[in-house]
Parts: structure tokens; sequence; C-alpha cells
């Protein structure tokens, strides 16, 4: 065998994501562009903002000497001072820069993660349905997930997540907004799972970190703003990028956060940053470091996110889907007529519509839509539904 | 343990550069930076070239639609394609874009490789002296080192390296120009390799993977060309960056390049693009990508690492201290007076300069200087020698 066991199995059952990707890759050429209606995948369609255009440029001009040399693992330590006054604000108390290591993305930040915190055999409980990467992530570095069952209307079900501790967990990795449900966990939620993971500490000695895997935090509507995470338990560790609030998912650039309050931050942080060389990131990338160290307050027009949100909620509504009102994100979660989400997907498929089956992300009987494509697609899908009545 | 065991112990003992790397700044801090002759870390002071400059502005200028987007976790095709052109004429075959993957630097590469092709309990086989993250990587994907001993003059040593390979050999990873001696490997070494390992896989029915780890490509002196690896052995994959060519260490661009010569090479690709994914590296930094697209034929100037080479033999001379002649890369290796690298670095710890032992590379009795640093600081340091006459 000419590669890796596990990677060969993986390969043959791989992301039905990058698949649909390919798929509608495919279907374009055949059809055009304006005929197929690919909502499969979540690659923000916006540009960046004007000012990181802007910041760019300026940096670029400047170039100042031994910008694009190494720097310390964590990244530059201005940049890491600007992002925990970011993170700070955000989360409801202070961090300073040794809080924060940059990263490459937040899914190079969740590899950095596992690999600093999980022994052989080591588990990772996940809530259902869960962005299906994660369990190739905590296969990298020996462990394993523990999917627990789904909350109401897809909240966090902290029960199940209780019920699913052993000894061996030593994390709980949760997404909030969430994908691909748009789900945004209430505070109230957060503060109960954290007395579980506080009171299975206390039992058995070991605090199970909690990961909050956070890239659409900026990303809500109707005035939801996403709770703080890392206030309300010592063991949490954020996860984050600037892929979906400044469009950025080429570039590659995100962070970790860590509670100041662990009492053994230094010795975690200390891990991250080995995790971060020996993963072979060394770095994030240092012209996007210098980058978004000047636009920690900034995102993208959020209203144009909303609109299409809107304009999708009527075109499901007008083919008879029941969907959960995302309130964070940009994708909407639908139940499936008849349960069979696999069938649907093809159906839809056969319509020139692409979606994502729920089953890609446990959760069988539904079908995950992104909006992060034009308003005039989601319109122009309007009459292709087969709950329409034209067809 | 708040963090894996592994990590733990590996934190203990970790990296020696990295540590002179602090120790260096905190010397500096109170020194001063002219005084403090730190040729410990390989992170080149040379400015990538004017051209990279300009290509770069014209990019951002234009900053063409989507080009921060996802792109295929291979990369942008057009940039594969550029690259395959490039390693075509200095491998001495024919590659196309699909036998290219853009990755997150060499270190990045090395990862991506290592996960692709290791099951657990595989052995790597490297050839003392190495660079010794290089042991942190085949961890990482579950496999061990294998060390051959040194050849004569640091040469490869191919009996040592036939004599190292079993049936859980899933690779001989080589590195030329070679950190830390500057030793180009002769092609008829590299044939003889290749011969070694075509037999080692009709005998064994697996052929190791022979991995070429090469930023240093470029660099070297004298007019020595690095010999080409693709072409001698259908199993091999090049690793390689544009961190040291284009001075851009800290922007994360580097690729892999594997032999169209193999007759596994779609499924090796895939397996690649697999674990580029789910490491969390998910694709290359795009504006960099676009970049070194158009640089293909670019490299630092050479002859700058050519004088401060000369300037710093001179200053060995002077000092009586011996060492291996560098044919490529930026550093030098000195044989130790007396043996004992560990204490002739605290030695020369005290008179200001700072090297790296050798027995961070396996080979004790050594001591490894990195001359990407200013030729005023490599001829300043001239009186501060032990084996000097003033002293």
């Amino acid at each position: 065998m000419p590669i890796a066991q596990s990677v060969k199995k993986a390969l043959s059952s791989s992301s039905m994501i990058r698949k649909m990707f390919e798929e509608g890759r495919v279907l374009k050429e055949k059809y055009g562009d304006a005929n197929v209606f690919d909502f499969s995948l979540g690659n923000p369609d916006l540009e960046p903002p004007e000012a990181f255009h802007k910041t760019l440029l300026r940096l670029v001009t400047e170039d100042a000497a031994g910008s694009h040399r190494y720097m310390p693992n964590a990244g530059y330590q201005y940049v890491r001072d600007a992002l925990a006054r970011k993170v700070s604000r955000e989360h409801g108390l202070a961090l300073d820069g040794r809080h924060i290591i940059m990263s490459v993305g937040a899914a190079g930040a969740l590899n950095v993660v596992l690999k600093a915190v999980l022994n052989p055999e080591d588990e990772v409980v996940v809530c259902k349905p869960y962005f299906m990467e994660y369990r190739a992530y905590a296969a990298n570095h020996g462990g394993r997930l523990v999917e627990a069952a789904a909350g109401v209307n897809f909240n966090l079900n902290v029960d199940a997540i209780e019920a699913s501790l052993s000894e061996k967990t030593a994390a709980v990795l949760i997404n909030s907004p969430h994908n691909p449900t748009g789900r945004v966990y209430p505070a109230e939620t957060l503060a109960a799972l954290a007395d579980v993971l506080l009171r299975h500490g206390k039992k058995t000695g070991r605090f199970p970190y909690l990961i909050a895997d956070e890239p659409y935090r900026e990303l809500t509507y109707d005035g939801v703003v996403t709770p703080p995470v890392l206030c309300v338990y010592p063991h949490s560790i954020v996860a984050s990028s600037y892929s979906k609030s400044l469009s950025l998912p080429g570039e590659r650039i995100g962070y970790i956060a860590v509670s100041p309050q662990n009492a053994d931050v230094e010795l975690l942080v200390d891990a991250l940053i080995y995790a971060t060389r020996v993963l072979g990131y060394v770095n994030a990338p240092a012209l996007m470091q210098r980058c978004v160290a000047e636009l920690t307050d900034l995102r993208v027009d959020i209203e144009v996110y909303a609109r299409r949100r809107a304009a999708f909620k009527r075109v499901l509504d007008a083919a008879g889907l029941d969907y959960i009102n995302p309130e964070g994100a940009f994708y909407i979660f639908c139940r499936v007529p008849g349960g069979d989400d696999t069938a649907f997907t093809g159906l839809l498929k056969e319509r020139l519509i692409l979606g994502v089956p729920g089953s890609s992300f446990g959760a069988p009987g539904w079908i995950r839509f992104a909006y992060c494509v034009s308003e005039d697609l989601i319109n122009a899908s309007a009459n292709k539904w087969p709950g329409h009545s034209d067809t």
C-alpha cells in the first residue's frame, strides 16, 4: 500500500462537502454558472472590506525591513497584544498577549489545540450535528470523537454531553454560531455546560477543556450577540479565524485564545506554541498577521448576509420546506420531506440545486444550504424547488 | 496533566535552536545587538528580491475579485502548473501541475507527506547529522526515526542507510544542500541510494519513499548545482519552500512535488491533498501562492551569502578551527576542539558568540554556525574567538 491505511480508508469516504464542490464545478461547466444553484460550500463570496485592502496595500507599499522573516512561533508580540484586546472585549475578561497564539486559520488552531492536549485514546465530545472534519482532526492526534445527541431545535444538549463524559474526556468541542444549523448557543446553556464540566473535573480530577470553534462569532442576525465562553469556564480555549468575518479563507489567518483563569495557563501556552512549531505551521503567515492586527474591529457587511438569509427563507417558505431559523453564520438547515437526505440531495441535484446532506454532519433527515452566494442566485432558484407550485 | 504527556516530555527537552534564539534575545538586550555574535538561527536576514516586492505590490494593487477565497486544497491550478515547470527543469523529468501540491512551507510539506504515507510504527530513515525537528514530524504521524551513521565528510552514507532499512521503512528522508553541514549530495551518491532502495523494494515488496527536503536547493557556491532527485527514483517526493531562496520564511509558502514515474502517483497525490486538508492547513496562503508563481526563476543574491561564507572561513581559519567547506545553504559545521560541543558552545557564549551544538543534530563534537547575518558582524567577531592570538 503506497499510502497510509488510515488515509486510504478516509479517501474512500472523503468529505461529502468537498465532493459536492467538485460536482458543482462539473455541473457549472456543463450548464453555466448562472444555472447551477450551488449552496453546498461555505466559501464566502463577499470581498474583504475596503479597509482590509487599504491596510494590506499600505503594509506592502511600506515594505518594512524584516517583515517576511521568522518571528516567535506564537506570532508577533504586538499582533498578539492587539488580538488580546479584541478577545477580552468579546469574552468578558482580561487577556493579554501571552494568552493569544496566532494560527493558520481555525482549522490550524484546532489541530494545534488537539495536538497540545490529547493523550492516546483520549476522547473529544461533540454535540450532533457537527462539522465532520472534527473527526479527522481528533484522529490526527490519537484521539477519538464521542458524539452527544442534539438538543431541542439543535441547541447544545448539556445532559447528553454530561452523559458522554468519562475519565478519558480531554475536551468538549463546541461551535457557535453553529455550522450547519446557524444556532447561537445561549449564555445560560454555556453556564450549564460549565457547571457540568466543573463538577466532572472535581469528581475525576480531570477538567475537560471546553474548546470553542468560533469563526462565525461576528456573523449574527437580529441583534443576537454570541455569548462569551472564556469567562464562564477557566479551562476554555477559543479557536477562531478571519476566514468568515473578513472573508479571508484562502489566506489562512486565525488565532487561539486561552482563558487567563486557567491555573496551568503558562504550561498550556507552551504546549500550544510547541504544537504550532512541530506540526509544521511554524507560525501564522506574517503579512496577514500584521494586517489583521490593525483591523480587529472590522467585519464584512453583515447586512448582505442578512438579506440573503431573508431571501433564502422566502424561497424555502414558498417550497413548503421546514428549517431552523439561523441566528448566525451563513447556513440554513432544512428538514428533508420524507426523511431520506441522501435521496433528497440527489433529487435537488437533478434540478441543479446543491446542498449537503445532514448525514454528513451526523444529522440524517436534514440538509444544509450555504447562503454565502449572491441574492440573485438565491432568488433565481425559487421556481426550481420540488415543492414549488410550478413543478 | 493539563497537556499531552508526549508534549510535556518534548517541552522539557525542547529545541536547542529555539532556546539559543531566546537566549540570544536576552543577551542582545543586555549587551546591544552589535556586540552579540548570534550565529545560532537560520533566519535569513536578506530582504526578498526587489522583483518580489514589485510583484506583491502589483497583485495587492490589482486586488483581483475572489483572490482571498478558498481554492482547491492543492492550490491554484495555474500556480501548480508554474511550479511544475520549475521542478521539471530542476529535477530532469517532465511534471505537470497534478504533481505539485502547494504547502505551508517545507515544514508543512514534510508533515503532509508523513501524514499521507506513515502507518503506525513505520520507520523513517535519516542520515546523521540531521535537523532535529524531523523526529517530532515523524512522531506526529505515528512513525519513528531510525538514524543511519554519517558518511565520510558528512556525505550521505548509503551503506549505513541500507543497513537501516527494514520492512517497516516507509521512507528515507534526506536534505541537500544540507543543514547543518552545507554538503550537497553528489549525483552518484543519489544514484547509489536509488539502487539500494529499488533493490530493497523488489525484495520486500515495499519501496520506501525517498523524501528530499530541499529548501536550500538554489543556495549553492562555486558553481555547484544541486543534483536532481525526482528523476533517479520513481518513489521520490520533494518538499521545498521559498523561505530561503526568496527569504520569505515568515510567509509560510512551499510546495510538494512527486515523481510522475510513480505508478501510484494519483493515489499518492490524493493522499497528500487529503493530509493538507485534515491537518488544518487547508491550503497554502493564497496571496503568496500567486506571488511565487510569477517568480519561479528568482532567488536572493547568492553572492551576498558567498561573501559571508568567505568571511566566516577566514575567521575560523584565524581561530584555528577545522570545518566542513559548505557547498550550499548558509551553515558552517565546525569540529569542536576537545570534542565537548556543549562545553564549547557555553565557552563561546561567554564571549557572546552563539552557535548550536552538534549534539542537537546527532553529531556530538561539532558545532553549527549560521552565516545568514551581516558580513560586518562576522568580521567583528574575529578577535572574540578562543583560538585567536589576542585572547
